[in-house]
């Protein structure tokens, strides 16, 4: 017989009563019945119940266990009495009657259990990542994360992409977030880092010829940590095309996400018509480049009907250039109670409130709009706000004016509130939309003219776009929204030296910074670019809506703490002398 | 139409005739045939033959054409002349007539040719890299290089493995060579390290309870480059299982590497015979623990033939303790200018010469043996040597004396120039064996004892082993061995802190070094830890076999040089002020 085993812990059915077994496992709970003793005996795979009583040599073994030993037990399989049968698990029938013990790997008081739910503070958690790891639900998590990624590949590699590794010891690759360095020992002073994405190296694989690239991709940013990002290395699905138009793009990509998410969604229904929505109209209608589309709420321009009224702040507001009244309609919220609640939230976001009307039964009987608008405006724009927002007795709509880039976010988030708040927006669904005609350029707090996103997208228009107002240029750029999160990112790029420096040039970078920071790929362009376009979809992120897990860490294998630090393996550390004379560096006192 | 290509480059055939087509590609070639101009279009997926006469709109265009300029012409589908079929192409019975030709991405004068095999200086293709993958051979090798990779995880995955990605950015994990370090802006002073192995992660997946991990890896050494070794990052097939003997892995392995090398080897033989050969006995028989059993010579001990023969120097080296003379036959090198060749090896490697005995024909028809040993230790001892080593008229066997541990490596070496001058070693074959029984200790030049491989691994014999003379307690280690090659090394571990705690004491590391070094490790092993075990195989090794180079660089798409330098990214370089002030860090003159 094998040493450790003859079967996991899930094999075992009422087909097998009789057999002689051999299994290995934890001990995940031990009960006492009065001189029977039961053993739940867990494995990767499954539990089976191990009994002995005083007749058994492994009796008084058995008595000593403790919690997380890990044990090999020799037995019989015995069916289980009709009204002991375990239906939830896979091995209820059958029992395994021990003969023999032997314990394997014994284990001290524990610090954290692993039976049972009980909450513990994650520093015990990532001290005791190895015990944490054995409880169900996050063991299912991280399995459920390999089989996302597994799926993912398989997907891509399906329609025709070729999964390629990219330098992880590389030189910087500017995505403006801030790089890990690794010193060079053999270039003692120079450093390498470590990507932020393989965006460059991406790219360059699509001018050395390969059609359609893939990775499951590492990437490295050294940014203050957040609950929902790593504050190391996180992964991302990378992907590439040559000869390609956005369109392509969008259909390459599309299959592959929504089958990911009908497959591990848990049955929950998965959207498979993905709008696409340009920049603007997004932040008019959801007041983010992420909408949840789950949230039925649409904002609509209502400037018109303030324009000249009687509510003097938004009147006013609007003698000013740029300025707008947008109305969140919030359907069923016609109430004082609600409006409060509301008023409360925009108190917590900064603002001094928010404007709002009610439309509720009066006393006799018809409608009437209350609120202090309403009073202001008079009952004619009232209606026609109310007619323009399609609303009715018992709904409300609230008011946000000013510059939209000052108050879109918050009316984001207000939609967000009101969708919650009112039930409207469905639960336990996927809703995706494609956001396109990001703009390239926007003003820097300073009144610069700065990138908005990703430099190397291709500009609408090309050259003769750049050369007139940059604000107005829209990049071939787009990222995928799903029930609020931005799941993936992309572009095409833009893969005309010309157009590039033209690019840059506008956002204050000569070109020999540009020939400094992207050399590589500025020479590579040069000798015959195709067109190519392609996107990276957040990994961690995927697992975690499907995991419907709120926080990184429950769905990352062995996660750093928010001081990105490692618990358990004492990372960072001091560096040993020899090591910093090789390198030769210093480290420098605090100031 | 869509805006590129109605077509790859590798899809037209017959069945196309008289259809209106648009491809996209770059100029690989572009001939003129008086008048009629060609252009052989190349893609990631092929080459169509495109061509214009002086009636086509696009004859001017393609006069001006540079070779790796992208272009996308429409044009019609037309049938070769029967004469002028390309049978080597799929579609070489066709050829597009164009119609219009757009420049997508113009090409300056090439630094490296892409047409034609002309070799370039290695420094001009890894500058020029994205023009070196556009050539035939390094694109068919990282297309292998993607494939080889799909399929070992493929096999893994259906074999009941499960990829689990353990962290890049972590602590030191000590595995002999240097750690990349990566400083710490969040803890300035402190450092983490890239890992050289997961070995340590991989045993705390299965303390956690995952049964069969795998992971296509990146590894970071720091060490001197190598032909064969790259100086940074590098991947291997990292495995681990729980509850499992050494033959268990041996049974999980071999038919995934065999598999890779059956399906990607081109037709070669794939040896499925895989010997497990004991340490000691590869080191006699073959010289090495990293065997070529393509080569059929087997080294004997003969030290008896040679013990008080007239041979001086061989008789005197063994009256010393522990020296052997080993013979190394030679089936068909029974000619002097064998012998004589054999003998400038001998000095190339710094040895005075090889003793050998060669055996040919006399004069008077008789089969005579030739050559100062033979006439030295006589004819009844050289029979006695021909007899033991099976050899016979025109065969030759050459010696070497001494401690074997200062003789061996040279005679493997000696060994394998013996197959391959002789044609003895069957080239273009693949054959593997495990190497099993590794000494758990060596000593060290200094006279000390220090583990000869991998502490992790579990002593066979466990404690009792350990209270013994530590020079002959073996490990559960083993290596496969493939044509001269490590291709995987692995063991069973040592799961048990006891045992670890001595085993390192007897090397010379005190339980405090232990504790400090592999803490996270060893706090883990005392919560219930399993048996477990496993291996890694080298995949840049691997696919180097398969495509049959000797340069690493030529199976991985954007490799460093031999000094660590990316030409192409300018890596490492110089950071900025901000940056090292942002990590406390200052780079010391040199001294």
């Amino acid at each position: 017989m094998h040493a450790y085993r003859s079967h996991t812990c899930a094999d075992l059915t009422a087909a097998d009563a009789g057999e002689t077994v051999r299994l290995s496992g934890w001990v995940h709970r031990v009960r006492d019945h009065g001189g029977v003793l039961f053993v739940d005996l867990r494995d990767h795979y499954g539990m089976t119940q191990v009994l002995a009583d005083s007749d058994s040599p492994a009796f008084s073994a058995m008595e000593k266990l403790r919690s997380e030993t890990v044990i090999r037990i020799d037995g019989r399989v015995k069916l289980r009495d009709a009204s002991l049968i375990n239906t939830k698990l896979p091995t209820g029938e059958i029992e395994v009657y021990a003969t023999d013990l032997e314990v394997l790997g014994p284990a001290d008081e524990l610090p954290l259990p692993v039976f049972g739910d009980q909450d513990y503070p994650e520093e015990t958690r990532l001290t005791y990542r190895f015990l944490d790891l054995r409880r169900e639900s996050l063991h299912d998590n991280i399995m459920l994360r390999s089989k996302v990624i597994r799926s993912l590949r398989n997907r891509m590699w399906d329609t025709g992409f070729t999964e390629f590794q990219t330098p992880i010891i590389t030189a910087s690759s500017p995505e403006g977030a801030r790089d890990f360095l690794v010193p060079s020992r053999l270039h003692p002073g120079k450093f390498y880092a470590l990507p932020q994405a393989p965006q460059q190296f991406k790219q360059l694989i699509m001018v050395a010829g390969f059609d359609r690239y893939f990775q499951i991709a590492p990437c490295f940013r050294d940014e203050d940590p957040r609950a929902d990002r790593s504050p190391t290395d996180f992964y991302q699905l990378d992907v590439e095309m040559s000869f390609v138009t956005q369109e392509d793009v969008f259909a390459a990509v599309q299959p592959v996400i929504q089958g990911v998410f009908e497959e591990f969604g848990g049955g929950r229904p998965v959207d498979t018509d993905w709008p696409l929505i340009p920049y603007a109209e997004s932040m008019l209608k959801y007041g983010s480049d992420k909408p949840d589309l789950r949230n039925p709420i649409e904002m609509q321009v209502v400037s018109d009907h303030f324009r000249g009224s009687g509510f003097a702040i938004f009147a006013k507001l609007l003698e000013q250039d740029g300025t707008e009244i947008r109305a969140i309609p919030a359907p069923t919220g016609g109430s004082r109670k609600f409006a409060d609640r509301m008023n409360a939230f925009a108190q917590r976001e900064g603002l001094p409130g928010m404007g709002y009307i009610l439309w509720r039964k009066a006393e006799d009987g018809s409608t009437e709009a209350a609120g202090p608008v309403a009073k202001n405006i008079g009952p004619e724009r009232t209606e026609a706000i109310r007619q323009q927002l399609g609303l009715d007795e018992g709904d409300a709509a609230f008011f946000l004016g000013g510059k939209p880039e000052t108050f879109e976010a918050v009316a984001g988030r207000a939609r967000n509130e009101i969708g919650k708040e009112l039930g409207l927006t469905e639960e336990h669904q996927f809703k995706f939309a494609w956001i396109v005609d990001f703009p390239m350029y926007e003003k820097t707090d300073e009144g610069k003219i700065d990138f908005s996103h990703n430099p190397f997208s291709m500009p609408q228009g090309g050259m003769e776009a750049l050369s007139a107002d940059p604000l107005a240029v829209k990049g071939y750029q787009y990222d995928l929204a799903c029930n609020g999160y931005e799941l993936v990112s992309g572009a095409i790029r833009n893969h005309k030296p010309e157009i590039m420096f033209k690019a840059f040039e506008l956002a204050g970078y000569p070109a020999s910074e540009v020939e400094n920071r992207f050399g590589g790929m500025v020479k590579a362009f040069k000798y015959g670019a195709p067109p190519h376009g392609g996107c990276a979809a957040g990994i961690d992120r995927i697992v975690m809506l499907l995991a419907d897990e709120a926080n990184i860490r429950e769905v990352i294998m062995f996660p750093m703490n928010q001081r990105a630090e490692d618990l358990m393996m004492a990372a960072p550390s001091e560096p040993s002398n020899e090591q910093m004379r090789e390198l030769r560096l210093r480290v420098l006192p605090k100031e």
